[in-house]
Order: C-alpha cells, then sequence, then structure tokens
C-alpha cells in the first residue's frame, strides 16, 4: 500500500493493518471536495509567495485533470483520498506534485473535505425537506374538512380533521429544517492552514483559503480546529431528530393503512407483497423508515461515544466519524423522498375516517366546555361529563344521542346549551382556538405554512 | 391517591400502577414554573371574559399563597404537580379553584411547564460557561510561554505552549454556548391552549399567555404542540456535547497530573486520597466528569429511542422526557463548575513541561518546513528529515544537536537555514500563521477570546 | 464530610466535589450487602490469625447490631456506605472497629457488594418472570379456540387464536430467565480480598469468604477483579432485553385496547382516564413501560460507553456504575408485575376478534398451499391466488365466498380440494405443524410451557 | 427488479424503493446458509412425502450447482438472496424449481439463514480469542518478574509485575468466550418451517430440518420464531463486550507507548508515522480499535431501539438486524488478530518500567499493612503511614529512603518490622494473597490460565 510516510520506518505494517486502517472508500465520497481544498491550497500558495505562480499552475492543471478524469482513474492501493489525489498528480505532472502538501497536514486537510462533503449534502436534505413540506401543504388544502378522529394514548381523544393531522407534520420539518441550517453555520469554519495542531511556520494566508472555500472565517485555534468533531455530531443530532420525525409520520401510516384503521390505501409504488400471503399489501418503506431511524440515533451514539474522554489533537479514533455522516446524510435523504413519493400516493378513505368517530365519545370534551362555559366550573363540569357518558354506555347510546331532555335528567345543573358541539363535526367546527382545528384557524395556520413554505431557506422557526 | 379524573372508572388503579405512574417527585423541581403558567393562565381567562375579574383575582391570589408557601405545603399523595396545586388551592379558596382548569388540559400544561424550566435552568448553565471560559482566558495569560509538548495520536508532534493548549478548551466552549442559545430559541415557543390536542372551543388567547411568560409565540398546531419534544433531544444534545468537551479537558487534567507527565499538581479541593494508599492524589472528579458524560450520552439515547415511532398527540411514553432533561442540565452546570475549580487551583510545572519537549524530535517539521522554504519540494523535505532523524536516533543524538555539518553530510540538498527552528522555543516562535502558537498569533488569539468574553450571551460562533 | 482518608491533605475537598462525589444515597440500597461481606470478610481475618478471635467477636457483634439498627442509624454526611458503616461501628465498639479495615480496599469491598446485590436482587426477578409466565399459560388455556387475525407487518397475515398469540409470549420469557441465570452464574466470583488492585501480603484467605458469601470461587486475578464491570453490563444487556420482549407485549395490548381493534378492554387498575375527556380509557401503564423500555437500553449505553477505553485498575469513572443497574433492576420487577396486573385483567372481546378475520383474505396462503398439495408447483400457486385475490376484490366479494365453480372459472388448473381450508376457523384447524396454532399442535406446545413453568428456575433455553 | 410476489400488483414501486428496500449486498454474505437450508427443506419435503424423491433430487443438484457455480453467478437485480437463489434454480432445473418455496416462507427462512451465519462466524471469533489469550499467556510467562507500576485512578497506586498486568488481560478474554458459547446455545433454535408466522397445514417434518441443519431443536412457537431478534442482541451485546475489553488494553497500549511512560515500543507492523512529522510512531490500531470499540456499542443500539414496541409476526423493521450483526463480528475479528499482533510485536522496556516504581511511594501500603500486623488497628496504620509520606516529602525523600531511626521519631509506636516491604520488588514477593503478584501467586495464575487455554472452548467461567 502506498503512504505518504514512512521515512523512519524498517518495515511496512502488516496487511491485516493496512486493511483495517485504509479509508479509501468512504474518502472516494469527497473526492470533489479534496480536489477543490487542494486548488484553494495552491492558489494560496502561490499568492502568498510559498511556491511560483508557475509551480501552481502547473499543480492546479494537474488537479484539474484529475477532476475531468473522475474517481475511476485514482489508484485504490493507498491508505486515502489525499494519497490518491497526490499519488495521481505525481504521475500526471511530476515532482512538483510533490510541493502541494506545503504548509498544511491530513489533519486539517480532511477535517476541510469533511466540512465541505457536509455543506454540499445538507443542501439536498434541505431541498428535500422543502419537498416533503410542498407536499404536505398541497395534501392538507385537499382535505380540510375531512374528519378522523384525534388520538392521545392510541385512542381516541376528540374528532380532527385529516388537514389538520396533516399539517401536524408540517412543523416538525420547519424545526429540522432551521436546525439543520445552524448546523452549517457552525460548521461552516475552516480548519485548513492549521497544519498537524499548531499552525506552521510558513508564511499562510488561511482566511484566503476560508474565503475561496466559502468558509465564514479559519478556526482561531490550530489545535481547536484539528481536534473538533462536535460539528459531526451537531449534523448526526439534526439528522436523527429528521428520522425520529418521519418515523412518526411513517407509523401512523403504517396503522393507517391496516386493516383496522382502514384510513388510507398506500399506493402500489410504496407497497410490498408477500411471497406466501399474495393479499398483503405491506407498508414496507414506511417499516423500514421506522427502523432505519435507529440506525440514526446509533450513528449519534457512535461518534458521542468515540469523542467522549478524547485528548485535543488529532487521534485516530476520529478516522470514523465519516461513515455514520455519511450514512445518515443519505438515509435522511432517501426517507424524506420515500415520504413525499408515500403521502402524494395516499388514497385517503373519508367515509372510513368518518365512520370511525361517530359513536366513539369523543365529544365529551365538549360536553364539559359547554357546561364551563354556562359557569359551572370546569373541574366540576369533568365530573358531570363522566357521569352523563358512563349512563349512556350503560343505555348503549352515544353522545350523539343525547338530548336535553336526557341531559336535564342525568344533569340537572347542565343548561341545553352545552349540547352544541356534540356531533363530531360541530365539535371541530367550534374548535377556532389558535392551532386548531376549526375552519378559520386551520386556514390561518394553511396560509402561515404557505408562507414559509415560499421563503428561501428556513430563516423562520415557525 | 387523588387523580385530576375517574368520572366513568369503577375501582382505582392498583397501588402498583399508582407508585409506576406517579411523576410528583420530578415535578417538584418546576412547581414554580407551574404556577406562573396557571397564573398566565388566569390573566388571560379573565381578559378573554372566560372567567370574571373576581374569580380571576381570587385564583391568582390562591396561587400566590402557594407560592409563598413554598412546596412543603403541596400534597404529595398526589400523581403529579398540576393535581398538586390544583388541590392546594381548592383547599386554600374554593370551589372557584376548580374553574383553573378552563380551556386547557395536562399535556399543554406538562409541555409549557417543561419549557419554562428548561429556559430558566439554560441561564444558570450559560453563566457558568462563562465563568469557566474566564478562567481559562485569566490561566492562559498567564502561561502563553510555558512550553509543553502538543499531542497527536497521545504522542508528541509539535511543541506548543501551556497558554496555547489552555485556549483551545475555550472556543468548544463558545460553540456550546451558542449551541445552547439557538436550542433556547428553537424552543421558546409556547404550548399553552393547545389543550389536549386540538384547542378548544373557549375564545382563549394564546398570544396573551405566550407573550406574559416570554416566549416567542404560540405554536402555531395544537396537536403539534402537544406531541413535539424535540426540544428535550436539542437540550439534551448540547448538554452532552459540553460534557463530551469538559470530558476531553479533564482526561488531559487526569493525563497530566499522573506520575509520568508530572505537568500539574491538582489542588486538595478537587483530589482525593485512597483508603488503603495514603500517597495517593486522585484526580477523582476529572474522572467523574468523564465518566458521567456517558451518562449525558445515554440521556439523549433515552428521549431518543422513546420517541422513535410514536404516534402523534401525548402518549404516556413522554412522561419519562424531564428526569434525563433535568438530570443533564444539573450535571453539566456542577461540571462547569467543577473544571471551573480545578483549572483555578491548578499548580503547573513549567519545568517538567519543559523538560519534556527536549530531545523528543518534535521539531521535526520544522527541519522538513526548513528544506520546503528553502525550494525542496515538501513531500521530499518530508521524507529527507525522516532519513536525517533515523540517522540521529542510531547516533544517540537528539534534533537539537543537529549542527550544519552534519545536516549537510546527511542531506546534501538541505539549506543550513533549515536548522533554524530545530529549538522549542523557536520552533514555537516560528508558528505565527493564524490560529498558531507564535508571540504574535496567540496575543491574538487571546485578544479574540477576551472580546467574546466581553459579549453578552454567544452571539457570535467564534 | 467524614473520609476514610486524608492523611497526606492539608486542606478538604470543596462542598461542591463532596456533593458531586457521595455515593451515599445509592449506597444505602446495599447496605446489608456491605454488613454481610464484612462480617465474612471479619470471619476470615480471625481463622487465618489477622484479628484475635476477640476482636473479630466484637467487631461481629457491632455489625449485627447495625443491621438490627437498620439504615436510618447510619450517618449520613459521609462519602459511602463504607464509610458510614465503619463510622458506626466505631461508635459502638470503639478502636477495634478500626481493624476491621485490614487486607481489603473499598476497591475490592465496593466490587463485592454489588455483585451480592445483583444477585439478592436477581431472585425477585426470577420469580416475576415466572409468575407473568404462570399469568400467560393459564390465560392462554382459557383461549385456545378464540380466532384473532395474526399479523406480519401490521396487516392481516393469516388468522390465528388468542391462545396461540399468548403463548408465543412465553418463550421470551423463558428466554430472558435463562439468560439472567446464565449472567448470575457469570457474576457470582469473589473479588474479595483482592484489595487496591494487587492482593495484599496480609496472610488472608479469599477461598473462605468466597463460600461463606455463596460466590463460586474468587477471581483469580486483583486486578481484574478491581478493574471488570463486564457482569454489570451483562446485566443491563439481560434487563434491556426484558423489557425490550414486555414492550412488544405493551405495544400490541395498547393497539388491541384502541377503538379501531376493540380486541380488549383493560381493567380499571391498569387505565387511566384523562383531566378533560372523561370518555378516555388509557393504556397509560403499557405506555410507560413501552417508553421506559427507552430507559433500560439507555442504562446498558451509559456503562458501555463508561467502560470503553478505561485503564485496569479502579477508576473513578466506576463508581456510577450502580444506579443504573439497580434502575434498571427496580423498572423489569415493577414491570413484570404490571404486565402479570394488565393480563390477569384483561377482558377479551372474542366477538369482535373473530369478526375482523372474516372477509380479510388472510386465508389465501391456504388456498395457495391447497393448490401446492395438489402438485402445482407453489410459487406458481401463489401466483394463480394472487390473480384470485383480485379478480374476487374486483367483484365485491371474500375468499369465504370462494366456492369451486368460481375456482374453475379463475383457474382452471387449481383441484376443488384447494378449497377446504379457506374459513379461518379452518385455516387455524389446519395448520398442525410444530409451532403452529392447529389444536393437536396449540396443545402441545401448552403442555411444553406448563413443564417448563414447573422446573426449578429456567435450566432450559426453550 | 425482479420479486417473489405482486400477483396483486398492479404497478412496481418505484426505483428508490427498490434501492432503499434491496438487501442483496447484505445477503450475499449469507448465500452459503440459504443454499444449505434450502438443502435441508428440500430434503425434509422429500422425506414427509410433499415433494416427490424425483423433484428433491433434481432440486438439491440445482442448488449443488449453483452453490459450485458461486455468488458471482446469482443474479443482482432482485430483492434479496432467497429471489436470487431460486431465479437462478428455475434458470438450471426449470419449473421444478417453483416447487422449492413449498411450506416455508422467507420470513423463517431469513431468520434460518442468519442464525446458522452467526454460528459459523461465531466459531472464528472464538479462535480468535484463544489465540490472543494464548499470547498474553506467553508474554506473560516471559515477563513475570519486570517490575512496572500499578494503577488505580491512572496513579502509581504499588508495584506490579508487566506478567501480572498481562494475565489480568486472560480472564476478560475468557468470561467474552463464555458468554459467546452461551449466545451461540440460546440461539440455536431452528425458525424453519415456522413459515410467515403461524405453520402451514402441509405435512412438514420441522425436526428434520432442524437436526439436519445442527440445530438443538426448532422453536416451540412459529409466532416466536419469526418474531425473535433477542438473539442479535445477545451476539451484539457479547461482540461489544468484547470491543469493551480489547478498547481497555488499547488504551493501556497507547499510553504506554507515549513518550512520557516509555514502557513499550509497538512493531512497525502495528505503528503508523506522519505526512508532516517524520520522527512520529502512532498507535494507531490501538486507536482504531478504541473508536471502533463505540462502533461495537452503537450496532446494539441500533437493534435494541429497532426492536422496541415492535408487535410479534414478521414486520420489515428487521431487515436491518443483519449489517450491524455482520458488521460487529468482522470488527471484533479482526480487533482480535490486531491486538495478538500488537503484543506478539511488543518491545518492552524492562528498565524503563523498573525505574518508574521507584520512588513514587506506591509502597506505602506495605508500611501500613506492616504496622496492622504488628498489631496496630488498620485505619490508624493508614493515618500514621499518611503523617510518614508527608514528612518524608517535605524532607524530599522517598519510602525507599525510610529506615527505623527515622520511622521511630516520626512514628513512635510503630515496630521496624513494618518497613520490610517498603522496596518495590519486595512487595510485590510479599503480596502472595491468591490473585496478587507474589512469585507463588503469579505462577498459580498462571497455571490456570494455560490449563483454560487447553480445554476445548470456554466451557469454565474462570
Amino acid at each position: 500500500m502506498r503512504k505518504l510516510w514512512g521515512g523512519v520506518f524498517q518495515s511496512g505494517t502488516s496487511s491485516l493493518a493496512d486493511r483495517f486502517g485504509q479509508s479509501i472508500e468512504t474518502d472516494l465520497q469527497f473526492w470533489q471536495e479534496d480536489i477543490a481544498a487542494s486548488v484553494a491550497h495552491v492558489h494560496m500558495l502561490a499568492k502568498t509567495g510559498i511556491l511560483t505562480a508557475g509551480e501552481a499552475k502547473k499543480i492546479e492543471k494537474g488537479l484539474e485533470q484529475i477532476h475531468e478524469e473522475g474517481p475511476e482513474k485514482l489508484p485504490r492501493d493507498v491508505e486515502d483520498i489525499h494519497t490518491a489525489v497526490e499519488s495521481r498528480l505525481a504521475e500526471l505532472i511530476g515532482e512538483t506534485a510533490l510541493k502541494l502538501h506545503t504548509g498544511r497536514s491530513r489533519n486539517d486537510q480532511v477535517a476541510t473535505d469533511a466540512r465541505l462533503y457536509f455543506h454540499n449534502n445538507l443542501l439536498h436534505v434541505l431541498d428535500r425537506i422543502k419537498a416533503l413540506q410542498a407536499e404536505i401543504v398541497s395534501q392538507a388544502d385537499l382535505h380540510l374538512d375531512d374528519l378522523m378522529p384525534g388520538y392521545t394514548h392510541g385512542q381516541h381523544a376528540q374528532p380532527i380533521t385529516l388537514g389538520y393531522w396533516m399539517l401536524a407534520h408540517f412543523w416538525p420539518l420547519q424545526r429540522n429544517g432551521w436546525r439543520l441550517e445552524k448546523a452549517a453555520a457552525l460548521s461552516n469554519y475552516s480548519p485548513l492552514g492549521s497544519a498537524a495542531l499548531a499552525g506552521t511556520s510558513l508564511p499562510i494566508d488561511r482566511f484566503l483559503t476560508s474565503r475561496e472555500l466559502g468558509f465564514s472565517a479559519p478556526i482561531p485555534s490550530a489545535l481547536d480546529a484539528t481536534s473538533d468533531r462536535s460539528w459531526v455530531l451537531d449534523g448526526l443530532h439534526c439528522l436523527a431528530l429528521c428520522m425520529i420525525d418521519l418515523s412518526r409520520l411513517c407509523q401512523e401510516l403504517a396503522l393507517f393503512s391496516g386493516h383496522e384503521y382502514g384510513f388510507v390505501k398506500l399506493s402500489d409504488e410504496v407497497t410490498t407483497g408477500s411471497s406466501i400471503m399474495p393479499q398483503k399489501r405491506n407498508p414496507d418503506f414506511a417499516e423500514l423508515i421506522r427502523g432505519r431511524t435507529s440506525q440514526a440515533i446509533s450513528y449519534w451514539v457512535n461518534v458521542a461515544s468515540m469523542m467522549k474522554g478524547l485528548p485535543l489533537g488529532y487521534n485516530r479514533d476520529t478516522q470514523d466519524d465519516k461513515p455514520p455522516l455519511f450514512a445518515s446524510l443519505e438515509l435522511v435523504e432517501d426517507s424524506l423522498n420515500l415520504c413525499t413519493q408515500m403521502l402524494a400516493g395516499c388514497d385517503w378513505q373519508a367515509e372510513k375516517m368518518k365512520a370511525a368517530v361517530h359513536g366513539d365519545f369523543s365529544t365529551a370534551t365538549d360536553l364539559a366546555d359547554g357546561m364551563a362555559m354556562a359557569g359551572i366550573p370546569f373541574r366540576k363540569a369533568h365530573e358531570l361529563t363522566g357521569r352523563v357518558v358512563k349512563a349512556l354506555i350503560n343505555e348503549g347510546k352515544t353522545l350523539e344521542d343525547l338530548d336535553s331532555e336526557s341531559l336535564q335528567r342525568l344533569v340537572p345543573e347542565a343548561p341545553a346549551s352545552a349540547l352544541k358541539n356534540l356531533l363530531p363535526e360541530d365539535s371541530v367546527k367550534a374548535r377556532e382556538s389558535y392551532g386548531g382545528p376549526g375552519p378559520k384557524a386551520i386556514k390561518e395556520q394553511l396560509i402561515h405554512a404557505q408562507q414559509l413554505l415560499k421563503m428561501a431557506g428556513f430563516a423562520q422557526v415557525l
């Protein structure tokens, strides 16, 4: 295996050690970022007079050629991408290539590459969040009036509408977008030129490379710059939160598409069958997203446990920060896309949902609220409502059956006005408090969501 | 056990179930926030005409009295703090107390209380970060010139100074402050008035309570407001990152205070002895912080795994989001304080540190850099330096022994100028690149840190 | 704070350090084990002549008195339980108490105490597993013939019976019992007498104390004995697996008790209500067990991450191994009890379950199997069945409607014999393969379970 | 993509869904186990008369041919390995291939394959544990007399020997072997023939396939058999514990090979250099093992969090149980090998280690023990020793300097006999308690280890 070091060594590492230590397969994911960072570095070396303009030009041309050739031409019998690029460069331009690594170390180089890769791929994730939000908003708009049960503890709590439920999934995505943008901002500082851990005596200019690569500024301490991986954990945290929020949506879609609920038929595009039970329509992708949320969680654990108690200065442990980060980025991007496909293909069964909210006592709160509005202390109204519900159940009736006579009989102190929202439709319509499912409130929420959707990025929390 | 519900139930829960479900011990930590939120709620109920001014006044006075009495007077044979406060209120003011719970649910109430508690306690953490940063800056200033080894892979890499090492711990704290402020901003939206999951038909005004309690705005979806715990995970993530960064400092202090390094003597205040080995001076608190970093990590895992796949709407699982959050806040506050105490009491052994960097070949990079400045391609300079080091080791010499004759003999192409930074003192002085340990660079870094320290909060990343 | 060390120290630890380092609250849980280990130690010190018989007798009597007094008499202004007991002993018997700590260290002492505590509490957990298994077996016996849907992917797959579903939860418990017994066996080796890390020059006899305390043997390396915490992780792993298995049962009970499924009504004993929706019957304890499974998972993470990379020899980090272990033991014991209560109180709705399996195409596999038995290659039979199902759906029919004519028309090559198990009752009855729900197979399974239940402990895997 | 299902579907899954759901790349790792299980299945189908002998022979020959061809000939445009094998079989033997899947489902098939794979690969891991133990034993034997410091809290505690330290790493490996064998025993039950979740009406014989494949017995419940993944968690737990124990060894090797300790020089085979600092000899593989221990921990978290709350019956989430298990097996096997290589190549610096234990007060315990043997209560002896140590430090002396006169002066009540083990050599020699480093005790420990090493497998705990 070709290495960038070895001067003082008499024998090579064992083949097992070589395989165990090699990162080239992972590194190939950021081969372009590695080249971009080298180009910026060489520009700086020229501007500061460390290399001549001619040397710099030659190296830059070589790097451009490597970029054009693509990763297929890079050698694989190397430790890492830096070695691969430098080796190929030497093949292309000869000894000048050996000047590229002046004033830097692989410690700052890999930290730079990884930050650039994170930024580039975050853009895709942010786009995919917007796309899913757009799907939610447009679906919600179609279903503002479709009644469905609202759940707490997995039990029917109060009637809501499908549009209301759908929009509730908009806001977690908005927060995830906001979070990711903040993570991007925090990580957008340049380690390049920190060298191994403590800078260099060469007259490099870290602000030049920082600016050229789009970073906000160079990191003020070279030791911190090469030691810090907290930005990886920020990324993994935000990505895990994305997955957790998607897993909640997926869990609901899996439930709703089951036989018992029957609220939705998922499209063939996102459904699979069984090798032995041909009638099955399995919400496999909802299940896979739910299951892989555990992966995203475990990636954070991996890096958090890795970093715990690590002294400052590069330690080889941190080589393994990239596979979980890259995998998490890809997982979230795919999962967002799949959720968008799932929602887009949903065939909602409005009649079944509507039927589910009738006769389920889920407007009991409306009865209690009605009493409270008439001056009965709420806690008491709550207790009285419980008495009514118990009586109705005993009589085999539902709240929709309750008329003023029965109410009078059961709770003499309750006014007839308390009955007005006992039909699910009325219950929903009446709940017009900010953030509620009532017609005006939900319209306001929809417009709010549409406005956020139109904004570039995720500047606003909610 | 007294409960706020039970109308339809014929028999009570088992005593095991009562004990298993009770949260009053945890809840008592936020008894003040619960009262504050109730006061805001009752103000709003009066302003919107849901309660009369007189009723509201009576409730408010009752709540104030509960606050003055302190938590000792609250009943403990209750499910939760909400029940405790309402029960006590009823004892104090009679039936009007039963009107307090109008237009809200425990689902939005507990979410509000917990967010308020998080904010209030975050302020302490932020203060403690500043205090530790201040200690670092003042200690760093005293030790800008004290040589010490800089490490990568736990090996001597290049000489640095104690001040340089210390300042490297300033920036992670700055990032943690920034992160926590962002987490605070993201969580600062009000769930109050969301009721169980879908608002209420009562004419409440969520903007009023949001404003009175210091939130930025009410959360636009009541379903999202009662379902979301991602802010808890944000908090736990940021707090875990604080611990990880402190664990790295503590690991270094533990190493540095060991017999082999001997760089520092920790003060008696933060050192313990052994029951069997009286000569021991154990860095127990560094070890405990290092170990408890795992706790902070596990708290995040707990809540992440809890939230995965949970349908929207309150689920009882989320009752258990508070113990890890509260424990993590306390752990981080204590750990920051202990680290400040540890650093303040450090008795640095400058002579031992200085001795450690002599004869360790850690200025080899300076030799390579020197050759590179004289036009030898860096990669080649690196190889040639390796050859020199090997020869010196064979001769039982160090880099400090290298003179121009020997260099000439070993590497004919190397100029004598390459020798100029081979003493550790010179090596450090020469590394003046931005973020390096050279005198000008470190002074610049120190001033930068001092400026950030003076700013209110953590508005700037770095 | 009173400490067992301090000879060389000039000033005490700070009050924050004292509070941060104190473990007395946790330690009080194993105060009896600490005394038992001291009694065994003092017996040994007498038998080996290190103490006189009189001294030993005096100390033993003092320890017995402490045991009789109970933990209330132990001082709390101490670091740990060892200090508390030794201090109280000195109060009771004077200077002889100072001889108790001869030939041991707190490092081996705490490791011994914690192992004893683990064993003692494991016995309760094992008992509780048996009790839940017994409940399952007795409930299963009552419901061997009650049809219900069997699920894969949350979708109806094939009809099963309630007894069959219930017994499926017997085997995970059996494995957990087996696992815990193995963990107990592996941890049942004595660290006592290992002293700080490397034994002692005093003529102690570790086999004596090991035997008296019920351990299998002393641990062969004193360094390993004081360093090892893998048995804690074994315990936490097994306990987490218990919780995971219970969480699966609880998730099913939560689903089954929901409005959509309606398969079961949970008893009032294990159900809670809502403060705002009086009709709610929430499966809170199923939810809490499900949620707290994350706690059990996080406890393992805590200790695993704590132990990673820790050098041998006692490190203070490991002080924090006990709170998660003790909490996990208590959580599992409570959760097993609650699950037993939940199952015991279940009011199963046999008619609703039976209704759910009709018309759901879940006997499609029987059609395919029927064709396969008649010589049609299974993969082809599968495809043909799919064709039949599609046709029936289009015609608004179910598999129960399929008669030989229709079959002939749809799939000419299919024999009429393929129709015989299309009713759910018949489908279940026909599946008599080992481990299936058919009458003979399930009876065999039930007897198997009953036999394992009667055996002492969990000697057999399955 | 070719699938084994699809009868009722009108359109295919999206290409993203296909990619997201495909497991063929992972599955190829157990292609041989899949074939073996199919061969056993087809033998059983013939013996039970479900297939004719001729059909079975034909299928078996086809499967054998697939095995001979190797995985290269298997199609890749398929969901999984089962589809790949069945497709290839159909190409080779025509329609008879379609009879292979009779009486089973992919749910029991994949569970069977994965268990077989686990067993086969566990054997390699167990071998590698024995090899590392052998290396430890043979190295320990060479260094029984080489003094070195024994540490607690990272501080010199008492002198030990290199052989003593090394043997302490033998026992964790023994426990890991024992654990893995128990995990193997617990997982060695056959799911095959459980079909989708509830057996089959075909007259299959699960005991036949179980026996042929080397399982102990078929799992008694088909629903449990297809739902259980606790054996995966057992495997991941044991493998994580292996890594944790190796990480502790690696942490010590990293420390010991550093400049400050200088106890050992790692061989070139397992050391790497720096691209910028040619004198560096980095313990990269110790660091990588330490870092990747976090991976092993995170794999357990992944599957634990995945399984939490999953209803019984196959859920697609569990597809992702295999990548972490397979990765962990490979990681542990490699890490064991690397540790063996590392230890084998260690160049121990006996002189440096010996020098480290002189003058470090680490025989203070011997002074206290000496006083205790002379009748001074140990707790008092401890205090007096502290006084002596403090005085010596003030006088710039060490414990080795202590003579009977000085002792008399400092502690009049202390007898001269208390001085006898104050030289490190004497201290070690005197600590002959079971498990200690004294010459007889360590010889006994070595013989004990050698005996365990000779036994087949890991039948004994310690």
